[in-house]
C-alpha cells in the first residue's frame, strides 16, 4: 500500500500500534497540549510523506467533543503536510444516535459531524457498528461501516453451547442477523407480548422458545446499560440456561456495570473501540485491529 | 428585516436579549441537555418561520469545544426549520490565535472552526475584533469582523486626559490605529530598543514619548495578562501618568488580574463578548449589542 503512516488521536482506544504493524505502516509522533485557556494544540512531529496514506486513529468516548475537534485538527495538519489519502478511523464516532429529527427543533448531529470531517480534508472514513449505518452517507469521501458481532457472538462460543443470538429489539436485529448467518445459528428478536388470560405485559423473543437454551445478546451500545440488563433478565425468566451480553461499543455510564452483572449476565464480551476503564474477568475484549486492518488493505 | 429570531447558546454572553429588542426579534427557547455519556443534546423550542432570519449568539469561551459544536448543531437545527438566512454571531471565536501554520504539522485550527460553520449551514458570520481579520476569509458566506477598539478608548476618556494610544507590539497596531483615528488621538506601539551606553534591552513606544502622558493601551485579548502586564509597567516606567488597558476579549486566566492590578494599571475596560467572571469597579465593560445591532441592519 506505499508509505503509510499511522497518526493516533489522545482517545486513540488501543488499536493504533497493532495496525501500524499489520499494515506496515510508522506511527507519527503528536504533540498536543491545552493552552491555559483551554484551546487544544496539536502538532504531528513526524514528517508524513507527499501522495503518502495516513491513518487517523481516534474514537469519540469519552469526551467527545473534545475528540471531535481533535480529529479535525490532526486531518487539517496531515493534510497540510501533502497527505495523499487521509483515512479517519473511527471506531466509536459520537452523537450517532441522533441520526434523524425525532422532535421538531432538533439538528441531526451525526451529520454535523461527518460533514466537518469531509471538508476538513478526511478522505475515507471507517466505523464500526456505527448506530445507524446510513448516516454514513453526510461523509462525502468513501467511508465503511464495520460489521463485528460475528466476531463477539463467535468468542461467545467459548461459554455457551449453540445459542440463539438475541438482539433487544426489532432496530438491532442487523446484528444478531449478521452474527447468525455468519456463525450457523438461530437468531430473534425481544417483542412485548401480552398474557390472554392475565393481560400481563412481557418482554419475550418473537418466535424462538429460548427455554433452557444459552442466549447470546447482541446490540451496538451499552450506555447506562437498562435496555441489555432488562433483555438479560427477561430471557433468563424465560428459561434461558446461560445469558452472554456481546456488545460492540461498552461506554459502561455510571453503574451500568452493575446493572448487567445483577441481571445474571455470564459475561460481557465487547471489542477496544473505546477505552475500556474496566477489566476483569467478567468483560471478554475482542480486538479489532486485524479487522480494520483487513478493511484498509482492501482500500489502498 | 421581516421576520427575525434570536437564538441564544450555552456561552450567550448577555448581548442575545438587548439585540432581539434592538432588531424587533423574538428570542427562542432552546432546551438543552447533556445525556450521561456527555453528549449534548439542542432542540430549538419555538417556531423559526421558513425563510426568516435567525441570528445564533454563543461566544467560544470558557468550554471553546462544547460552544463549537453547539453552535454547529443549533446552526443544522434551524436550518432544518427551514431558516433563510442564519448569522452567526460569535463575539470571541476560539482558536482564532492558530492562524497560520508556526511549526509543521500544526493545523491551521481556525480554519476548520470557520469551514465547518459554513458547511453546517452558517449564511453569515459575525465576529468581533477577530485575532487575524483575513482568517475570515475561510468562511464561505459574508462575513464581517466588527472593530471595536474606537468604543473602548471613548470609554478610556471617562478616565484619562488626551491619551496616546499604544499597541504592545506592531501586530497590534491596527487596533490602536483605528481608535487614534476615529477619536482624534495620537498614536504608537512598543518595540524593543537597545541602550547604546549601558547595553540594555527596553520595551518602549517607537516614536512618541508617553512621559507625562496618559496612556491606553490597545489588545485584543488577554489570556494570562503577561503581555498587557508587561506593557503597562514600561509605559510607567517610562513616566507615563496614567495607564488603562483596553482589551476587547478578557479571558483572564488564572491570576492575569491580579498581574495587571500589580502592573499599577488604573482600569481594564473591556467587552461583553464572553462571559465576564470577575466584575468590579476596576473592570469596566463596554455593551456591544448596538454595534452589532448596527451590523446586522446593514445586511439585512
Amino acid at each position: 500500500m506505499g508509505k503509510c503512516c499511522v497518526v493516533p488521536g489522545c482517545n486513540e482506544p488501543g488499536v493504533a500500534e497493532r495496525l501500524a504493524v499489520l499494515l506496515g505502516c510508522s506511527i507519527a509522533r503528536v504533540y498536543r497540549k491545552r493552552f491555559p485557556d483551554g484551546e487544544l494544540y496539536v502538532r504531528v512531529e513526524d514528517g508524513i510523506g507527499r501522495d503518502s496514506t495516513v491513518l487517523i486513529v481516534n474514537t469519540m468516548y469519552p469526551r467527545q467533543d473534545h475528540s471531535f475537534v481533535e480529529t479535525l485538527l490532526l486531518v487539517d495538519a496531515v493534510a497540510r503536510m501533502g497527505a495523499g489519502k487521509i483515512i479517519a478511523i473511527i471506531p466509536y464516532i459520537a452523537y450517532s444516535r441522533q441520526d434523524k429529527v425525532f422532535m421538531k427543533g432538533e439538528p441531526v448531529s451525526i451529520e454535523v459531524l461527518l460533514r466537518s470531517l469531509s471538508v476538513a480534508g478526511a478522505t475515507h472514513l471507517v466505523t464500526v457498528d456505527i448506530h445507524n449505518p446510513s448516516s454514513l452517507e453526510h461523509f462525502s469521501g468513501w467511508r465503511y461501516n464495520l460489521l463485528v458481532s460475528d466476531l463477539l457472538v463467535e468468542k461467545s462460543l467459548e461459554y455457551l453451547e449453540n445459542p440463539v443470538v438475541i438482539a433487544p429489539d426489532k432496530g438491532a436485529l442487523e446484528r444478531a442477523l449478521h452474527a447468525a448467518r455468519t456463525l450457523g445459528l438461530e437468531y430473534d428478536y425481544l417483542v412485548k407480548k401480552r398474557d390472554r388470560v392475565s393481560g400481563e405485559v412481557s418482554l419475550e423473543p418473537k418466535e424462538i422458545s429460548v427455554n433452557g437454551r444459552d442466549v447470546v445478546i447482541v446490540d451496538d451500545i451499552i450506555s447506562t446499560g437498562g435496555t441489555i440488563a432488562l433483555a438479560a433478565k427477561k430471557c433468563l425468566d424465560s428459561g434461558a440456561k446461560r445469558v452472554v451480553v456481546a456488545a460492540t461499543h461498552s461506554l459502561l455510564i455510571s453503574n451500568a456495570l452493575k446493572k448487567i452483572v445483577d441481571a445474571g449476565v455470564y459475561k460481557l464480551i465487547t471489542t477496544n473501540s473505546i477505552p475500556l476503564i474496566a477489566r476483569n474477568d467478567f468483560i471478554q475484549v475482542v480486538d479489532l485491529s486485524e479487522r480494520i486492518a483487513d478493511t484498509i488493505k482492501s482500500i489502498t
